[in-house]
């Protein structure tokens, strides 16, 4: 089968299609002909081995994916061949014509959405659920600030919280953004490449309930100072360090939590699936998709998913 | 009657004794006759105008104190001339032979403590309560660290964590201070102005569940490395910035939050103070004095409290 694939941690570019054995699977495993991948930024700190992240070699890129099931292992039961499905952790590699995927982290697809949007689920959904309900337990009427909100779990985060009744303000640092988040139906957007662009917000009486954060290192020490009474940031998203004041937690009985896909038991992995399945068939949650690239110009993919200014979902196109 | 007062805001070397007004009460309000009051470090944030403490001038330290009840307000239920209680953020402050007491931060003091022992209360215990069970969800088995360990929060935090069936490892810079965890019945103490002294609990399977943090400025981004996965860091004490990376609460679906006194409510209050009393009247939990000092000296505990090398709580005798 065609793959893409890196011999040892590098740049994007040192990514090459090749031709692969189709995997094999286990028992309790499932193999998908992947009919489309998604980019994610973790996949590139795995490739160059970032973030304490590791990989084995050859490595396939790509955790998200969706396809049809084209094998079954003996133990796997609640699935059929030929059945539509949508994965996240894969074993092998999404970036390939099949993948082989454990049983307990692949779904079923909404019949309502394609394979490229199934592609953008499994990272960009079930991270923005687990940081805003399973982290920072938001509900109905919490203000919440969605800080980066144009990338894939940004995007994920708001219509999640305008489905569930949430006050929303997401940020975003090009005009582009702007249009995008207002077409989400976001009425307030702050740009946040505005010098105290969270100064209206940085008191008790108007700050937020929950921050969901994308750049924890640029943002975190101002958006203590942004949370209300009992608030809380969700940290999605970091790539280095930063100087806060933990008094700003103290005064205001605040928290912060990290979140990572990585973290969360199947079981809850599980129930979040269930939950978003009926709001993609109803079109209440909806992926949007910046470029779809061919599978010979992932190493594109790899190098954009990372460039600010993101507007949606990368996706591969495979079969 | 006598009280230390301030004109405005300086030194503890300003504060002198004056013959001051008795305090009158309202209807919702207790006039204790102070047997002695705690000093602690939130004292002299108000006194010197830090950390964003304000005070009315003249100015009465003191938060803390216990003593006997002297008038009733008219509405105040439950209460009764002559009984002994202990209090905190009373009205017109306890470093005076009177204080003038919220019904709402009053409570019956323990027959097995003296004054003095009642005065180290309010603040102390009541913190350690809020930091290791209302915000980090302490319970019987945690692995806890209690980070600066031999001050006044430290030894309340050390006595309730030993109480409720955790693993605890306690922190001091001294040896005095090591001696005295070990009378608490801590076995294993860690000192913390050895380089490297968290290094052994620097892994997913070493760290701790809960970290009670008193100088968040110093230690919080080694902490975030020493926290096992969904472990706590709860920020009592903090004097300043610090770095962190929040990837270390990423990588262990970890949280840091905030704890004040001044944010919990009274009837949260109240069932912390039910809660502590049958154990102090059977000697689970003893306060541990430092130092008791006459009215007079009320300067020379304000310096006191703030110097690293804490042995646990400084009192103040009144009458």
């Amino acid at each position: 089968m065609k793959a893409m694939q890196i011999k040892d941690y590098g740049p994007a570019s040192d990514l090459s299609l090749v031709e692969a054995q189709k995997p094999s699977i286990n028992e309790d495993q499932i193999l998908v002909q992947v009919g489309a991948a998604g980019v994610n930024p973790v996949d590139t700190y795995i490739r160059s081995g970032t973030n304490n992240y590791s990989a084995n070699f050859p490595h396939t890129p790509g955790s998200d994916g969706a396809g049809t099931i084209a094998e079954l292992g003996a133990k796997v039961v609640g699935f059929e061949i030929g059945q539509r499905v949508y994965f996240s952790r894969n074993l092998t590699g999404s970036s390939a014509e099949f993948a082989a995927c454990a049983a307990t982290h692949t779904y079923p697809l909404a019949d309502a959405l394609s394979f490229e949007e199934g592609a953008c689920v499994g990272i960009p959904y079930t991270t923005a659920h687990r940081a805003l309900f399973g982290r920072a337990n938001g509900e109905a009427g919490d203000k919440v600030l969605v800080h980066g909100a144009t990338g894939a779990v940004g995007i994920a985060t708001v219509q999640l919280a305008l489905a569930a009744g949430m006050e929303v303000v997401a940020s975003s640092g090009t005009a582009a953004g702007a249009d995008l988040l207002r077409q989400q139906g976001v009425t307030n957007i702050i740009m946040h490449n505005e010098a105290d662009h969270l100064a209206p917000y940085q008191s008790l009486e108007t700050g937020f309930d929950i921050i969901i954060e994308m750049l924890a290192n640029h943002n975190l020490d101002q958006d203590l100072k942004a949370l209300a009474f009992s608030g809380c940031v969700s940290v999605v998203g970091n790539r280095g360090t930063i100087e806060i004041n933990p008094r700003d937690l103290m005064a205001r009985d605040a928290s912060v939590v990290g979140v990572a896909l990585a973290n969360v038991k199947p079981a809850e992995l599980a129930l979040i699936a269930k939950s978003l399945r009926p709001l993609f068939e109803k079109g209440v949650l909806k992926p949007v998709i910046r470029h779809s690239y061919p599978l010979t110009e992932l190493a594109q993919a790899h190098e954009d998913v990372l460039k600010s200014g993101a507007l949606g979902n990368l996706v591969i196109r495979i079969n």
